[in-house]
């Protein structure tokens, strides 16, 4: 996005040098005309406004930085009400807000719980009050003895037939619930996960709306602890979210506040399930982890951004022109920004494709067809894995490509990165979620040739007695250009691995107790068949029809570059199953060098088809102008550190050092 | 170290586990006898004293934040006067109260500048008024628009035969120096590095002496603009440290000020080179690496600690005696975890020869003999990339091993990593280092067979003919455990990289534009050799003689696990080149778990060799007694956050919004 302060843009000639469409491959990124002006017309909307301005964010101290956070969120909620906006601007408005609140679990996780395990009854009842923001929910789920390990959580929710209540306990110090962001400190309701108890009997986790502050003067209610769980990593960063600690000594609530679409409780405390299949909670964290995918696109491309124009303004040894040359020039910096470059744009791909199947899903669960829910999820579950722990370890790089200067939080990439790492925890640690997948593979490996066909992003395991055989066909350099090749190396790897691991589980007499051992092969197995997934969409993508002059050309070389860097870097993969021979690495490797230098001249284009605004971006390095130095060089001034010359404590303790006040017999 | 508050150790039982002499492998770890005693009395005199207190850190504003560090230096400088401690033990002493502060850069930088670049004359004027801290320095090299390129620095240094003084002076805004330590708001004095200038001629950048604020008032001196440069990644971490912004405008200093032992310039102006050679210049630069590979040991057993006890107290799934399982015995963690706790004693031992290779490069240099000099000048480059490289990575691996939790504050390793990762870029860029590397790993491909013989750590590549054709003997997973067969599959792999390089820059008319097209080729090479530099240190090391029961028996565990798990990372380099098969990779990961399996019950007494205390630790999650849950929930209670339950702004942002005095027309 144009932001040309004085008018100056040091970047021009690069922008010059495009070999494509700009505005196309904008709403290209964007998914289409409509989602760009929404995007654009809220990026602007907050990038102008003086009360999200979020520089000085680094320096504060927690109560002030929380406070701050609390004005932001006010001022988001006047604007969308005051303009109008609708659910989707809402929602792009407080993205481009970019300042974890609490409004984000009201939104994101409270009103969905409600909506999707909520009778209707009960929605009729709470999401009125939710939408209006009349009470502020979390989702208290996770405990400090327990995270990935739902079915172990310890609060328990004991029904009261006596009282028509249930009792909300517990019972450990490690059952506090212990993460839930808005929980801290505002959110005056809560869904909380506990194990339902009914006449000395247990029947698995389900979800309790109950009430943990007074609407009169917000204090925790009888029987609540409720507090922050203190500072998290980074500056600013998620310490604008209030994470929470809550216990619950014997708290009472009314029986209908028990989530009861899937199973209810009676009056006289028996259990009943519902006619609504169970199997809609995948729903849910499919429509989940899709989004989280997707946000995956948003951050890598704004580190992406960063570091490519930074890249491009950089200068170092060597000659251009009579200047040292520019960083970008270097293949060490391309052969590790590029395919960062080329891994935003797989994931956006793979991203929207995630909210198409998510609608199928969606389509077929009403129709009552539950038969593509488990590939789905397991889909959901290992692109989350993957895009998440890739764009925490892409953030960091792009803040190393940037040298000294990315150590500086005005480059915007320690926020950045501090902000988002936690994605590789949050809904679903991240290895957790790859043994799930591998649960998968490993079955549908074991039902081929039992005449019920993979479905979904499984479906070419079918073929797996010809990709059990295949051999690489790539002659030249080129023939790597061929989507067909890649495609084929790709899905051979990735049989291959499921069929070795297969074969070395049925070695053992215990299937659980090989599933242990192999573990660790299990997860490389998963991760190959995520990367084939992407690899897969971005192809797909290709062979659609996209508008723009030269913006099909571009797409090509990335996915060329996303493909070819990840077998340079799993290339024991490729080469210990036989997929490729030493040979065929060796003419990728050709070929990826010279896509790096198609691309290079489109670098800076690319990364302005994201459209940020610098406001959003919140980095000196990566400013849309470019001018980087006079703009690091003020940035520092404006630390209040440097409103004196002499810092506090220079008299009480540097001074006798200097004085020799402090002596040493000896010296 | 045994820090049992409340005298209940809950890894008891995992201390009873162990299988060899704690004691033999804690001197092992700590070098001998006097370095433990030494290390353990500075611990425990720094953890004893709370004025080294270091547990709200992150929470504290900057100015707040260091003026604490100023109180903590000042602190440690008395106790260093009044307990006379020794120039080595002053040095653990600030090591332990682990806090970056302006006394690093002084005593770190500033001192050994002095040493080694100033005359005779100049040492006696200037040292004793540093050793006693009369004067306090820092070392201003960096510039806003030049790091890596040292030789681009702008800043010049210009004789006036006039008043015999040198000029500096700062011509352009990138000029600035940018990043010293101690610079922005302590240092009384710099070294400056400038570009000399006598008589319109230009003689190289050299170091100058010069005041920058007055010892009366510690205001600037005139011409001086000097400044801190604001707020650095993370909570805490480096934010304890000045590093400053400084520009010269016509500065002028003695002549005598230029630190002259190498290079003169007389009173007339005229340019002499002395006869102590200029390569010392590498000798100190070699001095300061080998002082980075340790640290790096030190950073990453310090992470690996904290992961692995944390990962013997926290359970998730499973089912071991009636409780869930441990998560330390989970094949994923093993596999993740172990090779970094191998890393960290792999990284130890190479430090520790990196050290023997400086007292030897020393000795030489004093004899004249220059011979050994550029291999051990690449050697220590190449070592400084990797240990740093690899720590940062392993320090954010250890913090996701800690799963959620390892995001709060209070386990430590968020600091840590924020503290530790500019080791990337300081005393050279990571990969500039490694471009370093490659020129001298083709220089001695392109000398084999000229009758001069590669020296020192590039020995092996005389052998270069049989590496090209040697083939692995490995028959059965046991056969990986002879060193032999290990080292000769990284001797191969790295002789074949570097030969590969070799001969494909031999296709390029112009060298250097080879170099640059291939540059990424070249640091896989450069890799390749400085991992095996590493693995044949180990493997060296346990031929020695190793006292303590059982204790070699566990480092050739370890040795095994550092080598095979770089094995199957790098999988593609190996395969490749051709030195393994597929099936030598296999056996190699089934041995590779079977270590792991061995290490498991010596985990704990591995990490409890490093004999950190709690302070030096600063985890909750790393707590020697493995009380966790408790001391957690104590912790986030005592965030000033939670003083008040209902937070600052709920009143004026957040209750209008409940109270619907924020009201939209559409709801």
């Amino acid at each position: 996005m144009e932001d040309l302060e004085g008018g100056v843009d040091y970047l021009a000639d690069e922008r010059k040098k495009a070999q494509f469409d700009l505005n196309a491959m904008k709403i290209l990124w964007a998914g289409n005309q409509h989602q760009f002006q929404i995007a654009d017309r809220m990026a602007r909307l907050v990038a102008s406004d003086p009360e999200f301005k979020k520089d000085d964010r680094v320096r504060l101290e927690r109560k002030e930085l929380f406070k701050n956070t609390l004005r932001k969120a006010n001022r988001a909620w006047k604007r969308i009400i005051e303009l109008k906006l609708t659910e989707e601007e809402a929602s792009q408005l407080r993205f481009f807000v970019d300042e974890p609140a609490y409004t984000d679990l009201h939104w994101g996780m409270f009103v969905p719980a409600i909506k999707g395990q909520g009778t209707e009854e009960q929605q009729r009842k709470w999401l009125p009050l939710a939408y209006r923001m009349q009470i502020i929910g979390c989702y208290a789920q996770t405990e400090l003895g327990h995270g990935s390990n739902v079915q172990g959580l310890e609060t328990t929710a004991t029904f009261d037939p006596e009282t028509d209540e249930f009792v909300i306990h517990s019972p450990t110090l490690t059952s506090s619930k212990w993460w839930p962001g808005g929980l801290g400190k505002i959110s005056t309701h809560a869904v909380v996960y506990a194990r339902l108890m009914t006449d000395g009997k247990e029947h698995g986790v389900h979800g309790f709306i109950v009430q943990l502050r007074s609407l009169e003067d917000h204090l925790p209610l009888p029987g609540i602890t409720v507090g922050d769980i203190g500072m998290k990593f980074g500056n600013g960063a998620y310490n604008t979210m209030d994470n929470g600690v809550l216990r619950f000594d014997n708290v009472r609530i009314p029986r209908d506040q028990m989530l009861m679409r899937v199973l209810q409780v009676t009056k006289e405390g028996n259990v009943v399930k519902s006619d609504v299949p169970r199997q809609l909670i995948y729903g849910t964290m499919v429509y989940v982890r899709q989004t989280i995918v997707y946000d995956a696109s948003r951050a890598l491309s704004k580190a992406v951004c960063i570091a490519t124009r930074y890249s491009a303004v950089r200068r170092q040894f060597g000659s251009q022109n009579g200047r040292e040359t520019q960083v970008i020039d270097y293949k060490t910096q391309q052969s590790r920004l590029f395919p960062l470059l080329a891994t935003a744009y797989a994931f956006r791909i793979v991203g929207d494709w995630l909210k198409w199947l998510y609608t199928d899903v969606t389509e077929r669960l009403r129709a009552n067809d539950f038969s593509t829910l488990p590939e789905a999820h397991a889909c959901t579950a290992g692109l989350k894995s993957l895009t998440t722990s890739v764009t925490a370890d892409a953030i960091e790089e792009c803040r190393k490509l940037c040298g000294g200067h990315g150590y500086l939080c005005s480059s915007g990439l320690p926020e950045l990165f501090a902000v988002y790492v936690p994605a590789c925890t949050y809904e679903g640690d991240n290895v957790v979620l790859l043994l799930q997948v591998a649960r998968i593979l490993m079955k549908t490996v074991s039902q081929l040739g039992s005449g019920k066909p993979p479905v979904g992003t499984m479906e070419y395991m079918g073929r797996a007695e010809h990709l059990l055989q295949s051999h690489c066909s790539a002659q030249k350099a080129e023939d790597w250009l061929n989507p067909d090749v890649v495609l084929e190396a790709f899905e051979a790897r990735s049989v291959r691995m499921s069929v070795a691991c297969a074969k070395n589980l049925s070695q053992f007499s215990n299937p659980e107790e090989g599933f242990l051992e192999l573990s660790a092969d299990l997860v490389g197995a998963s991760v190959a068949h995520c990367q084939l997934i992407v690899v897969s969409k971005f192809i797909e993508k290709l062979k659609q029809d996209i508008p723009g002059e030269g913006v099909k050309k571009q797409l090509q070389a990335l996915c060329g570059i996303y493909a070819l860097s990840i077998m340079g870097k799993h290339l024991g993969d490729f080469l210990s199953t036989g997929c490729i021979k030493p040979k065929h690495a060796s003419l990728a490797n050709d070929l990826l060098r010279s896509l790096f230098s198609k691309v290079r001249p489109n670098a800076i284009a690319l990364v302005d088809a994201f459209n940020y605004t610098d406001h959003f971006l919140g980095s000196v390095l990566g400013r849309y102008d470019g001018n980087v130095y006079p703009k690091l060089y003020e940035e520092a001034w404006k630390d209040p550190f440097n409103e004196s010359a002499v810092p506090e404590g220079f008299h009480e303790y540097v001074r006798p050092i200097l004085k020799r006040q402090v002596r040493s017999s000896r010296l």
